[in-house]
């Protein structure tokens, strides 16, 4: 067995940065898919805390919460650095992942809404996507630069994942015509061959949300 | 004017896990109370997209939320460190920050509410409290080894906040009996100089506390 290790989920956006950076880094590794419904003895194991993926398992030791794995990810393999040398770009880096991550409450809401609500979660979260193309992501090609690092990775699921859940939703967020610089960011990130070659199927991930979707909307009595 | 600034509030526990890392960095500083009710045209400056404190300024350039610029200071000043050199080491202290900032709500809810809800945060926010002992703190001194590290100054709240908020709230929390590791750490904690000589006046605190929870608890109608 190799001495990295992953339990992951094929829809989640937190595996899915964790095996971006793996690939970036070019970090050979065990995987293996959890059933979240029934979740293996590995998974009680490597993360009694909270029991859920992704867990990162590195020489038989495991690691929990995506973000913390990607800090130990680019501390052990600092070679195709994910985040800046300098101090205060690190800091910048480490702000607009919290900042996404603290604002993503009202993306699970704005989903799971309908009617005026929805529209009324749909306009929040467009601010919260304007606040990250015009203060975090500016001129730049990439929101770590030249190069996609930890942000790109963080921000990702609004490249591969918030197209899809937007068209399950019925509401458009991202379009090219309101956040344009975001929308080419998204194409960008995309045409990465290590992030290109590592999202899951769109037709698949398309009736996933779909299907939530409906179990979400669908009338208590139903 | 220094090189170094801070935005606080007296009594922000966010604020002084900064200036404990200031601190015991022996990093000098000037500090600007910020009053919340009445924001300085700084605080729009230097953290334009929440407008909160802490703010940290360095050399003129503005860093925002306690945890990322725990993590600057650490870079910046690396003596005394107060993360461990062992990427496996850093990554536990960092669940267990995050860990605490996840269950913060409990903590705030509990101090708001009264009666049959109240006991029930409480058992909540004691079952953190006993997660913490049992599977961060364990047999150690501090959560960080034998000296006091960034998990101990943001968990420091417990210790030197939290004693008040129960004694304002009616309910304990923290005793010698049920929780003895972690009451015998928070006596350690707030016997280290750098954080007995930084925090806040204990009889303000309380008096500060039960204002609050005055507030919180009054009918709507009064």
């Amino acid at each position: 067995m190799k001495e990295v290790r992953l339990l992951g989920a094929w829809s989640s956006v937190y595996c899915h940065r964790v095996i971006w950076a793996l690939k970036i880094k070019g970090v050979d590794y065990d995987y293996s898919e959890e059933d979240l419904q029934n979740k293996s003895n590995d998974l009680s194991r490597y993360n009694p805390v909270y029991q859920r993926i992704p867990v990162l398992i590195h020489n038989g030791k495991s690691l929990v919460e995506s973000i913390i794995i990607l800090e130990y990810i680019e501390e052990v393999w600092p070679h195709n650095p994910l985040l800046p040398a300098d101090p205060y770009e690190r800091a910048e880096a480490r702000f607009w992942i919290k900042y996404l991550e603290d604002k993503s409450p009202t993306f699970y809401s704005y989903f799971r809404a309908t009617g005026e609500e929805q529209e009324k979660l749909a306009t929040e979260a467009k601010d919260v996507l304007k606040t990250l193309e015009e203060k975090g992501l500016r001129e730049k090609t990439f929101f770590d630069g030249k190069q996609i690092g930890l942000t790109d990775l963080c921000l990702g699921w609004i490249a591969c994942w918030l197209e899809l859940m937007q068209e399950a939703a019925g509401v458009k967020l991202l379009e090219p015509d309101n956040l344009s610089r975001l929308h080419a960011w998204s194409r960008r990130f995309k045409d990465v061959p290590e992030i290109k070659d590592n999202i899951p199927d769109e037709d698949k991930m398309l009736a996933y949300f779909k299907g939530l979707r409906e179990r979400f909307t669908a009338s208590p009595a139903s």
